[in-house]
C-alpha cells in the first residue's frame, strides 16, 4: 500500500481544507470525522475516503486494536495511508488518534424529524448557538432523552465544526436535523400542526416542570450570550423558567437544553 | 499613571506563568481570573492586582463602559495599566476584554459546605475530571440548583486553570469547595453524619428520579471516559441511572451532573 508523505497530497490538503473552513463545508457537502469511533460508527453509505497514519496501520496489523481492525474488510477500497507527519499535520486535534475520514453530510427533510404517529414529536429548536462544544452536547443530549430531531436557524454554529463533530460523539449520524432559513415559518407550520413550543426565558413565570411535555413538544433555546430573539420568543406557547439558585443569571445553554429536555423524558416515562 | 510596555515586567510575568502553570498556581496560592465581570465580581479581599489595557483604560474614561468604571473607585492602588499589545500578550484569550486580575484562592473547610441545619446539604462529588469547561459548567450548575458544596479528588483538573475560572461565570466565587487527598476517607466521614450517596452509574437499574433527595444527598461524578472507579462507586448508597434512548452510551459528564442535580432542586421545590 502506497503510503502518502507529502501533505501537498491533493486528498491531504482537501481534509485540511474541510477542518478548517464552513464555506469549503458547504460546498462540498462533505465535513470531517476524526477518531477510530467517529469513523467506525459512520454509515456506509455517506463515508466517502479514509485516512489512517502508518503507525495506525501498524497497530491494526499486530491487531492491538482488535475489533477495529475491520474497518478493512468493510471501507478496504476507502483506506488511504498516511505518514505519522502528515496525519499530525492533517488533523485538528493536538494527539490525533491517527484515523479520520471524509464523510458526505447527511440530507433530512422536516419530516423526518417528527415522530411517526405526529404525538410523541419532540424537537430541540436552535437559535443562533454559537459555541461549537454545547451544540454537539446537545446533539448527544438530545438523542439520549428522546427527541425526534433539531432544527437550527441559519446563524447557528456549523454542525460540522470539527470540535462539534467530536462533541456530538456519535449523535450526528443517528438524530435528524435542518438547517432553515427562516426559523420563524417552520415553527408556524409546526404550531398549525399541532406543536406545543416552549421558550426557556428570563421572562417566564412558572418553573418548567408544571408544564406537559407528554404531547408533541418543541424547546427554543437561544444564543449564549444573548438569549432568544423577541421574534421567535413571541411564538412560544409559553415562557418557562429554570429556577437558579445563588447569583448566577443563567445556566450553560446546552446545559438548560439537557434539563428540559431530561423533564420531557421524565415525564413521558412516568 | 505609569503604563507597562514591556512583557519582561515582573508582574506581567507572573501573570502568564499562573495561567500556564498549575504548579505556579498552587505554590503561590493565587490564580488568575480574566475579564471584566470575573473581575468586578471578585470578593475584595480575594483580590490582589488587576491588570488593564490602556484601551480599557480609554474606554473606562470615556464613559463608554458604565458601571465599570468604579473599579477605580474600590480597587485604585491595586491597578496597574499595560500596552495592548502587553494585554494581549498576557491573556488566555484570543480576543482579550482588556481587563485581568490576580486573585488569592479562597480557604474553605469541609464544614462550609455542609447546610446550617444539616438536614439539606446537597453535595457534588467529583472524582477525576479531566475537562475544564466541564469542570466550570458543574460549578455554574451547582449554584443554580442549589447546591451547598462540591467535593474534588486531588487529580480532578486544576479549578484555576483560565478555562475553567471563565466557565465558571463567577461561580467559583460563591460555590463553597475542598480539593481532598483521599475521596473515600471524607466520604465515609459524610456517611457517618448521614448523607446519602448516589453514583451516576450503567450498573444503575433504577432511573434516577426514583430516589429521594430531600435529604442531605451527594452525588458522584467519575472521569469522563472511564467513569467512578470501583473504590469510590462501592461507597455510594444507590447507583442510578440516567435513561438514555438511541445509541449514546453516556451523557457528557457536566451534563449529568445537572440532570442529577436539577432533579434534586425539583424535589426539594415540590
Amino acid at each position: 500500500m502506497e503510503i502518502i508523505t507529502s501533505t501537498s497530497n491533493s486528498g491531504v490538503k482537501m481534509v485540511k481544507t474541510l477542518l478548517a473552513k464552513a464555506r469549503a463545508r458547504k460546498q462540498n457537502n462533505c465535513f470531517v470525522a476524526e477518531g477510530s469511533r467517529m469513523v467506525l460508527e459512520t454509515p456506509e453509505e455517506l463515508l466517502q475516503e479514509i485516512y489512517i497514519s502508518q503507525s495506525y496501520l501498524e497497530k491494526i496489523q499486530s491487531d492491538e486494536i482488535g475489533n477495529e481492525s475491520n474497518i478493512f474488510g468493510k471501507f478496504q477500497n476507502k483506506i488511504h495511508v498516511v505518514s505519522d507527519g502528515v496525519m499530525k499535520d492533517m488533523s485538528d486535534t493536538q494527539t490525533p488518534q491517527g484515523i479520520l475520514a471524509v464523510i458526505r453530510c447527511p440530507e433530512y427533510d422536516m419530516n423526518d424529524l417528527m415522530d411517526a404517529s405526529g404525538e410523541k414529536t419532540f424537537l430541540l429548536v436552535l437559535e443562533n448557538v454559537q459555541d461549537p462544544g454545547n451544540l454537539g452536547t446537545m446533539f448527544r443530549t438530545a438523542e439520549g432523552a428522546g427527541a425526534t430531531g433539531i432544527i437550527m436557524s441559519k446563524d447557528t454554529v456549523d454542525i460540522y465544526n470539527p470540535k462539534t463533530v467530536r462533541s456530538t460523539m456519535g449523535s450526528l449520524y443517528r438524530m435528524p436535523y435542518v438547517i432553515v432559513d427562516n426559523l420563524r415559518d417552520e415553527v408556524e407550520k409546526l404550531k398549525s400542526k399541532g406543536v406545543k413550543f416552549y421558550a426557556a426565558h428570563l421572562r417566564g413565570k412558572d418553573d418548567y416542570d408544571r408544564f406537559d411535555y407528554t404531547g408533541p413538544t418543541g424547546f427554543f433555546i437561544g444564543n449564549e450570550g444573548n438569549g432568544l430573539t423577541d421574534e421567535l420568543s413571541h411564538l412560544s406557547d409559553e415562557y418557562v423558567k429554570i429556577p437558579m439558585s445563588g447569583e448566577i443569571e443563567s445556566l450553560n445553554a446546552a446545559m438548560a437544553a439537557g434539563i428540559l429536555m431530561y423533564e420531557a423524558n421524565r415525564q413521558r416515562r412516568i
